[in-house]
């Protein structure tokens, strides 16, 4: 009991700098995943190109091969979204071993605004996962990954939403699976820090106003489509909607050690 | 007068789905950078390390050179943040020709809600440049980034708080100038948009609640540090946090072709 499962620290993910703020427990990374609206997927095209790309994309924590595996244990991530046909190409071409990828997912929860711009700071959750992505070609897996991801969007979203999809549907939607290798997570929270110099100044702290600006991310009043007939807004999304947006304001004030208003 | 400067079309840059979603226009391209909380950049360790990199940062769009230049002619982005040891030395090592970056920047503004998940989308914008990063070491450069980032921070915030650097504070900051070769941007708005099939089916319309519940970045009441001695909130900070509540609330409810309520 009370076994701890963390990524193995490698070379691409051990965090040097601000090493309290960093964590590489399985649970807390894959929550940071899972929260985010959107995820930031890099890979590299290579060839003549020298840059790396980043695309946006929306994806999930889970494991098709062990579906009961909770949040703190070993998962995949599934993706999904624009995935372009570079991406594609690569990851097909890769094989079974997979196209390299990196997987980023950031909160920002404040503005921590010190006496002194060289300290201010953000409290913030962030997550960068290193891992191979693979097409995910069997048919039980691309369902069980599409419900995954869109349930990600709106929780009970696809039981509520037209499904089983089409053979169409099916066979335009492509999803990749990532086999994270390694992970990190660096959360930033508390109070302001400041330099001594700039705390014991009283001439600055009577100028500068010092604190915390709380960020998140709000989702408001759902507004139905023009073609929209059912008349209620249903009561799985109007809890959604609540639930998310009291969470994103609860981290806010919770890095600040305050209760939300 | 009524030139548009865009950005060129290459290899790393060019959309091919949904390309009517696409802009290249610099306008807006750095406007969705410059409204970014964060960014995210990524880099290539290259050597044994397969994997790109992602670091969120902060940064901003600007001009040393031409500092009067408008948000749609040619910016250099400067940004700032976490640079870890890797990035630095490889920039540091790239010399004049600077290391090859990618930074994005992404705003969800709704989750669109469609009668099946297959046509589930997101308004957003978003950007990609691509660029060659080098660490600014003229000291009126950096001063004027740093000051260009904190303002990014909040409007106004150099000029008030404890400025400028001490010695100490001026050499153990970093920022890098990424000169931009690459860019495109992304827009998705308006309507639900649903297949024929599910439009044409009562059964699946009086089912399924469509419509999008719109998403946007709250910035909260500012909660002053234990050490704060600055009775009231100053003018600037209340009207910056009011002002970017409502223009991102506005980006939300603009992509739904509604007013802001």
């Amino acid at each position: 009991m009370g076994k701890t499962l963390v990524y193995p620290k490698g070379i691409s993910n051990t965090a040097n700098r601000y090493a309290k703020r960093v964590t590489y427990d399985l649970g807390p990374i894959h929550s940071i995943i899972n929260a985010a609206t959107h995820l930031d997927v890099a890979f590299v095209p290579g060839g003549d190109d020298p840059f790396p790309t980043i695309i946006p994309m929306i994806g999930q924590m889970g494991s098709y091969e062990f579906p009961s595996n909770g949040i703190d244990e070993p998962l995949d991530c599934y993706i999904h979204g624009y995935v372009s046909a570079r991406m594609m190409n690569m990851a097909r071409a890769a094989g079974d071993k997979g196209l390299p990828l990196c997987i980023s997912a950031t909160h920002v929860d404040g503005l921590v605004l010190s006496l002194s711009p060289f300290s201010h700071s953000y409290n913030y959750r962030s997550v960068v996962l290193h891992g191979y992505g693979v097409p995910v070609t069997d048919e039980d897996e691309k369902n069980y990954a599409m419900k995954l991801i869109t349930d990600g969007v709106v929780a009970k979203r696809w039981d509520n939403s037209r499904t089983p999809p089409t053979a169409g549907e099916f066979q335009s939607t492509t999803i990749l699976r990532v086999k994270i290798v390694a992970g990190s997570g660096k959360v930033r929270d508390g109070e302001v820090s400041d330099e001594k110099q700039d705390i014991d100044s009283m001439e600055v702290r009577e100028k500068v106003w010092s604190g915390i600006v709380p960020v998140w991310q709000t989702l408001g009043e759902p507004v139905p489509s023009s073609t929209n007939m059912v008349k209620e807004v249903p009561a799985y999304l109007k809890e959604y909607v609540s639930k998310v947006t009291e969470e994103n304001k609860k981290h806010a004030y919770a890095a600040m050690k305050l209760p939300a208003p």
